[in-house]
């Protein structure tokens, strides 16, 4: 229970905004919190739910005298939201984020900023499918990563702050480079999502299957797929935009692949698909051992109620 | 608690099997449950945990005097086993399978049957990504769907004890034709399936991403496809060789509409990408509705420890 900011300004207040609130509120991480969304009605249910120790109604006011400003808000909106509060900062201040992006969002951010204020970007890895104010909880972040990418002549301690606050918020934490971390993230989250996204609409599509018979049936498979495909659409829409190159590259390699499987099908060559589906199975091994899932069956779910 | 079969055999002894074994004592539906399965490790195992009032060492015995033989075998093994168990059969006796493929399973085992023994094909829609004997419980058909497959001219009453076994395992049960079975499982488990073991193999292929990195950044998305692809490596070989044309078909449609949304991240079309994601959210919602999954973030994980 250490205070490591005085003030901390939560700029956009959707999943990670409100989950980074409780689980600051758990740690005693900081001193006063604020608020701001752009919508009055999300504004509304933070004051209801008693989201922020105070919500705002501009983003300038929100940041006042804050030592730390969270940009909570999609990636398309980052410089934007930068523009805005970049002149109600206090000298000394540090910028932080929570995008998916991490290139996009130096590169457009970073410029607004004044000479004094240290930008130290962050992108933890955790999420649901839910999203908006009510949807944050104070164990989303709990031994999850949050990858901090520091910018080029970052500030040492400025730098460190940022990741105790992760630290307090229950992360594990690691630094990477920019482009590294968008490469990464494309294989692990951004490419799975676009995949998700395309399976569930061809379902949608099909006039011979109809929708009540998917959503029936829907077993193992394509119902962790629907969870995926529930994700934000202006999130993800923002996601893809921005980290464009490494989707689009990581996106010809799974269609490869994915003609290689079904030649193999067509060809009825069992020991190709044999092999193949062996060595997948290897990897889930690997997440499991590093903690990042559960290995009861069906993700510890009971059956569905 | 009511015995609708004297007698049942259970042949392969696998996550499936020994779901039914455990949900069928649960409800006292059978008498004596026989088992067999193939590989004498497992055999012993069954024995050691109680799997089976009975293990047998041939298909054969275990099916002598049974009233149901239930053929728990991958898909591309089910005839073989048909063969085998279809001379100790007594007449009157039911044959039904768990079979994620229908009519390939018909076509295999449906000629083997003698005269006066019923063909009762059907799919319990459940299923987690673990596999063997050890793997079963006998909650995994609550509140699930079986789809029952009868073949022409199946014998009403022996339907209709195939069915009531599902239903005191816990399971809704529906009748549908087998090729329209074979068109709405591909959309719905063999094309997602095939989609997830690509991506996970793309992510195990790329040089510039260590696995150690794919493993230990691995978000919502990703972890969910490595769980797909951790299941079965033969069981899903001969689903997809077995169903080939509905899945060659699923994933034709599947690859145009992802290159639909590719060109739309290439030439940044952000209006077709949010329209998209948001059609996709109202499937998940139905699902949930359907009371196939729950609505608890994550899927009702807590965070992984």
């Amino acid at each position: 229970m250490t205070v490591i900011y005085n003030r901390v300004a939560l700029i956009g207040l959707g999943h990670i905004a409100s989950s980074m609130f409780w689980g600051i509120k758990r740690a005693g991480l900081a001193g006063e919190i604020t608020g701001y969304a752009r919508s009055a009605e999300t504004r509304e249910i933070a004051r209801d739910i008693g989201l922020c120790d105070r919500v705002c109604d501009s983003a300038a006011e929100a940041v006042e005298d804050a030592d730390l400003v969270v940009l909570c808000v999609p990636v398309g909106a980052m410089g934007a939201v930068a523009a805005e509060v970049a002149p109600a900062m206090k000298p000394g201040a540090t910028v932080t984020d929570v995008g998916s992006v991490k290139r996009h969002v130096i590169d457009t951010v970073g410029p607004h900023l004044p000479q004094g204020v240290h930008f130290i970007p962050a992108h933890p890895l955790a999420g649901t499918e839910h999203s908006g104010p009510r949807s944050g909880f104070a164990e989303l972040f709990d031994n999850r990563w949050c990858l901090i990418v520091p910018v080029e002549g970052s500030d040492p301690d400025a730098i460190d702050r940022v990741v105790r606050l992760w630290q307090g918020l229950g992360s594990n934490v690691d630094q990477m480079d920019a482009d590294h971390h968008d490469l990464v993230l494309a294989v692990t989250s951004h490419a799975p999502h676009l995949i998700a996204y395309t399976m569930v609409g061809v379902a949608d599509d099909l006039r011979r299957v109809t929708d009540s018979e998917v959503i029936k049936y829907s077993a193992a498979g394509f119902r962790d797929f629907t969870r995926i495909a529930a994700s934000d659409p202006t999130m993800w829409r923002d996601v893809f935009l921005s980290n464009k190159d490494a989707t689009l590259e990581i996106l010809g390699r799974f269609t490869e692949e994915l003609f290689a499987l079904q030649r193999a099908i067509r060809t009825g060559d069992g020991a190709h698909l044999h092999e193949y589906f062996t060595r997948t199975r290897a990897i889930r091994r690997g997440i499991i051992e590093a903690g990042q899932d559960t290995d009861a069956p069906n993700f510890g779910r009971g059956a569905a109620r």
